[in-house]
């Protein structure tokens, strides 16, 4: 690992940090969002299926305490320097990270997990230009789709269970229809719009495994206010 | 039909009027925000699904010009109305109310329409406590379901052609899967809220018949803003 191909940044408030490349792969704002999204109660399970640099996993020590959160990553580069990033933070009690396609997690895992997270890739294999390499994966649906995601979340899934998704806002529809179609029923969803005057770029969606509960759509978050950045 | 049953009121700016009865049935405020918001071009074919007194007819003739607009209402005294509220408004030439069940519409009528607009119930037959009356008939699914109102408008609909709803927040997920059911893509979302830091109550949602277009998520609808109503 070259030490200038990196660069450690700060990651919250609490003296998280983050070791991610310098070009190429970088976690954005949308994975921030998530991680302060869902419920998360005090020894939740919680899985992130994609985790990337681990910022996801990283983010949500913060969220209750007694947590175990696994985060799962095919990308080799990624899974290793997500370790890397667990190691600095001395998270090693708290997150695990292991290497591999989510579509290859063990059986025994099915039915474990109180909560999970996905930031997937939002682009179709076959939509614009598809550069190679980690960022390309991260991007589009090359080796996992959002069907993916959803099915294996409903897998994943204790009965009551959540999943939360961050994806981009012409993808609700295919998303609902999705969930519908495992078993998972909306229960929050929050529109994510750069201003207030702005369409929607992104939502956060929550739903729960087997168990019925009427939508709410909560409060708009609106990134940039006439004042500068929302807090 | 007694005189002091039935009040007058304005409409709009734009010197339209409506008669309504002075307790029961009486349109909200959800009507004009549908009025309001689907794309209407000169010349549409429109028809509106469940018109109660004709109000939403009777906003759409301002949106554009050489509009024939339908209204179907099952209810005698309501059609009645809203024969009454075409002919006060002298819109006899724009509007015309047909007294029908949705679900017995002519056959010719299928595949004509450019635009099917509905403000149907809100509630399922068996939520809550239902009166009887006209009131509970527009509130409650009795005589017709919310897969009624978009079956029917799919069926109705030219190639191409647009249904805009609006319906309670909660029903959002229901509403996106039944589209997709008929085979009807989402293109224009908007969500209401009564203020920016409350949940959404309402949504306004447009779908457009077998062409896939992405969705657009427009921004909020805010109802009362820090200074008083929006407008």
């Amino acid at each position: 690992m070259v030490q200038d191909e990196f660069v450690l940044e700060q990651l919250n408030q609490n003296g998280l940090v983050i070791l991610q490349p310098r070009k190429g792969y970088r976690f954005s704002m949308d994975a921030i969002l998530l991680a302060r999204f869902p419920l998360v109660k005090e020894g939740f399970k919680i899985i992130d299926l994609g985790t990337g640099s681990g910022v996801i996993p990283l983010l949500l020590t913060t969220r209750a305490e007694n947590l175990f959160i696994q985060g799962v990553e095919i990308q080799s580069g990624l899974a290793k320097l997500a370790k890397r990033n667990v190691e600095i933070n001395n998270k090693q009690e708290t997150i695990a990270i292991l290497e591999q396609d989510m579509n290859s997690l063990p059986n025994e895992w099915n039915g474990q997990w109180d909560l999970v997270v996905s930031n997937p890739p939002y682009f179709k294999a076959n939509a614009g230009k598809i550069s190679l390499g980690e960022r390309a994966i991260a991007r589009h649906e090359l080796k996992c789709t959002l069907e993916d995601v959803i099915r294996l979340g409903a897998k994943l899934l204790k009965p009551k269970g959540h999943l939360a998704l961050v994806h981009r806002a012409e993808r609700l529809p295919e998303t609902i229809n999705l969930l519908a179609k495992y078993k998972l029923n909306p229960c929050r969803l929050k529109i994510v719009h750069p201003r207030a005057e702005k369409n929607g770029e992104l939502f956060l969606l929550e739903a729960v495994k087997g168990t019925s509960r009427p939508l709410n759509i909560l409060p708009p978050l609106i990134i940039y206010d006439e004042e500068g950045p929302y807090s």
